[in-house]
């Protein structure tokens, strides 16, 4: 498959159902974010101080869950637990979308800790399936600093290494590593506008955020 | 095994953890309510409307994550989907979590709907292990009235088919039934103190309710 995009539990509901809507019968697969249940396990963490790996295995279910329920809105799409039943389900047209937990749960191959989350466990899949990575979030992109204060400009490109000495963005902690470390690139898309997402994907210009890990 | 005990959602955290610690070395395999986690789903599904089937298998997931978080906490308990596993974990005198996904998923044999909550479920588990099951839960038990009001007396003793016509309890609505057809009874104890779930356990008289199918 050409793309994996992986949809932020931010977009959970009527934004995920549409942009999933849009990418039925495209060479996709999609992979969503653990969304509220997965902040419902921060707070339970913060409350209660599990282990990084049960907190881990944990938030993947989260987005099992949220997979499932995804798939069940639309037409066209379906859930898999696995990789190659996903892409039988593209070759026939629908849309597949993964739930990673048992794919996750054999090599196990990421840092247990919530800096690893759907972000950098969705570039381990794309790069596992030699597949281009596009995170669908709620913001248009990387910003030169945070969006809602004054002067924030969105970057239109950024390299994997500037973003390590970035602080805090829509994106995980471990992603910019993982991206030197394959040497792969992804976009930052706002997935409340289907459209952009559409035109990256098909290779023609759109806001977003490009970052380079090449 | 002797008992399944099945810990409500509502006592997650400390009182969970508490209870469980109280039941390591015991003849007790655990499994878990799915909580807030299954609460948010239900506004989830307020707002998008499911089908019942993706929402029954997500429910069930997040009585899995609860279940792995809460071994998690617990010295000598340990998380299974495999019914074969947690056995053999309990006759090395540990505590086994069930984690009801994977048994739940093959002979799926319950209605998937709201009404069978995790009570439902914990009860054909036990059925199908012929054990008796206790439902450790956030009051004393069943009471004539709701039992903030005025007036409301626990119940010590009920058969399941009077249940049947009593409206909202703290069990679900098909508990009732389920117990009528499985010919089993069922005790409905306050989690908060684990000395009365030992006292059931043991055979000896506790605060809580019996509600009664043979």
């Amino acid at each position: 498959m050409e793309w994996v995009v992986k949809v932020g539990g931010s977009l959970f509901g009527e934004y995920a159902v549409k942009l999933c809507e849009s990418l039925v019968g495209r060479d996709v697969m999609v992979i969503c974010g653990g969304g509220n249940l997965a902040n419902l396990l921060r707070d339970y963490d913060r409350e209660m101080e599990f282990s990084s790996t049960a907190t881990h295995k944990s938030a993947i279910l989260c987005m099992d869950i949220l997979g499932i329920l995804l798939a069940d809105k639309i037409k066209g799409a379906e859930a898999f637990y696995s990789l190659k039943l996903a892409q039988k389900a593209l070759n026939n047209g629908n849309l597949p979308i993964l739930l990673p937990s048992q794919f996750l749960n054999q090599p196990d191959p990421l840092e247990h800790s919530w800096k690893v989350t759907s972000d950098s466990l969705s570039l381990y899949i794309a790069h596992h399936l030699k597949a281009k990575l596009l995170i669908a979030t709620d913001v248009d992109g990387i910003y030169t600093r945070e969006p809602s204060h004054d002067g924030a400009e969105l970057i239109k490109s950024i390299s994997a290494k500037k973003l390590l000495n970035f602080g805090e963005t829509s994106v995980d902690e471990i992603l910019g590593e993982l991206l030197l470390q394959f040497k792969s690139d992804c976009y930052i898309v706002n997935g409340k506008h289907p459209e952009r997402v559409i035109s990256v994907i098909e290779g023609r210009n759109a806001e977003c955020t490009l970052i380079g890990g090449i």
